[in-house]
């Protein structure tokens, strides 16, 4: 449960922010990325922003209840970092990003999960040495209610085999580790797998023709 | 109806063009941003230039009526930026953009609009709360007389549920906000929502495979 | 059939070239460029250098004939650009790219030109003021023999309603115009009105399903 | 078998890094990077790092047998790169990437190879002179274990009209060449191939229907 000093993680998740932004998966003011101070707080960016433009105001602390400690108003899905943040001792960030390949998949799939099977790319996420199995992307259905989300995507998540990540139905990805590299890792990761995905089934689809 | 200093908007405008191009949504010459300035004129890129690369030359003034205050031939859609101006008093920014996936679905689809349902980028525009409704995004036929477009969209942009935003078919995006910022909110979450339901359909045509 | 000096010349097409690469349209060291120099020669990249990455010697002279008139090798491909400067005396530029677009759509279509048809960005070609028409990019079979691409591609190139641009069949895009800046807006137009084309088409068959 | 010293190769793979990050191709830590020394030890991108964002540590020598001659772990698939050095004493440097489209093909054709055909593309790989023949990229199965994958591609690896690259299925794309920047340009050939034919395939779907 150690985190970082404010000092580190703003210019960090601004940074972050710009690359994200790069690929596309930070439009309009969407996403939000979180990291755990070294004090117990959190780090979080505000509500409203461009996450490719951040400036240190766009990011503010708050406590473990979601109060802010700086100015500022947080992000309308604090409660969802924070739920992570409780869930998983050993989180240390929490990003969420937009991809459009993400999101369309979450809106063609029906089902309560994707599942990635026996790619190499599954080697980023945490603790997994071998290509040779799955990993289970939850996917939950989005609501105003941050609660309703939490709950309803909560048991899924500590089941083994389940990815630190998961999918908010026409919303977007969430996706954690113990620091921000390694939350950016498993984002990039399982992006990368929607997209690998995405681009099999094209040449499937030719193939059979 | 307040504006902004004239010397605001051309950097603004200037960085905005670069960010676009990169984006892929200014080729060749096309596209074209204006702003609302604080002595009630306008300030609207100039014809023919390249919007990636724009210089202070390559933005001028015009009053209400189209009419150039400063040197330059301004923008051959000015008519299309001011009638918007005139029908929403509190629009700051207009921005048109060309990216292919708009245009390649203004193509495909026959009728007079398209509408985005259930996505959570639906909130990045203005005075939408939740992700549960619909936002129709008008589609007009182009023509090279101006106001035969703005005739033509006219009755549907003040409807309710209406983006402020609209494709002119076989053409590009039109969006607007109370500054540019909010302008530019608008027009990439209208592209996103387009790249993420193209990516939907393309997933969709591979799990019925 | 002015031109430019070669002092002009060689930072525009080393720009150019780290543009072309960042869109992708330069892969390994295909493409090459040249401009009408003010002496009646041409400046023309040199054989085997990566596009994304020219340095001014990347750059020679050539004279009307294709001999060198400074160190280096010329691009395999000069006859093919001073064929263009002399049936067009008013080419001040001629570039040469490889997208992945361009090429797919010259291996998919059998026939010996592809038609865009209503498009707004059709006014990006000069001469062209209205997107009521349509303009024909003639695709022609790929040789290693210059003399036969050019002999095969020359009768289409002086019709009317022929784009200042040809595809090489499964090689890539040849486009050129008054000097290094229209030439580029016609590359540009045409690489995006592939694109919107592809977008068009994968719209309608998600549409039709 | 001559090599570079190794105070040229840590700057030239940083920068190779940056630049396929750019393109996509090094998601997560994934991707790794080898050049042969002038001392006859290689130079190669330690384990777990995030190769678009390399700093000199992230690169250490290892001798031919693939043990490390400065601090660091080298790369789980070193043994992979060793293998091309020894098989062809003309490589000085090999590339691992990986991208969408290429491990989406290798996932979607079940064969040992995949042809590229009628290219021009294909003179961007060494000794090729005409686009009128044909390239077979091996593709071979993925394993955890780097000698029993060596055993399986090395015989296809020799036969004439074979690129110098090969797929790991669901993994990624090797390519060597006698330098870093011949290396570059056979990864970039390939991943262009692939993309290409993607996008033929799409278009020749659209027109069928």
């Amino acid at each position: 449960m150690s985190g970082i000093p404010l000092a580190e993680a703003v210019p960090a998740l601004i940074e972050l922010g710009r690359r994200f932004d790069t690929r596309g998966w930070a439009p309009a003011t969407s996403g939000n990325y979180s990291a755990r101070l070294d004090d117990g707080s959190f780090a979080i960016t505000v509500s409203g922003t461009h996450k490719g433009r951040l400036k240190p105001n766009g990011i503010m602390r708050v406590d473990a209840a979601g109060q802010g400690l700086t100015p500022g108003r947080p992000s309308a899905e604090t409660a969802l970092h924070l739920a992570i943040y409780r869930l998983f001792p050993d989180a240390g960030a929490v990003l969420h990003g937009h991809s459009p390949q993400a999101v369309g998949l979450s809106r063609a799939a029906s089902a309560g999960e994707w599942v990635f099977r026996g790619h190499e790319m599954l080697k980023a996420f945490p603790g997994v040495a071998s290509h040779e199995g799955e990993m289970r992307l939850p996917i939950v259905e989005n609501s105003q209610d941050m609660a309703a989300i939490e709950a309803a995507v909560h048991p899924a998540l500590t089941e083994p085999g389940t990815a630190p990540a998961y999918l908010i139905r026409s919303h977007g990805l969430y996706a954690w580790g113990k620091d921000i590299d390694e939350a950016e890792r498993v984002l990039e990761a399982t992006e990368w797998l929607i997209a690998a995905e995405l681009a099999e089934q094209n040449f499937r689809g030719a193939l059979a023709r």
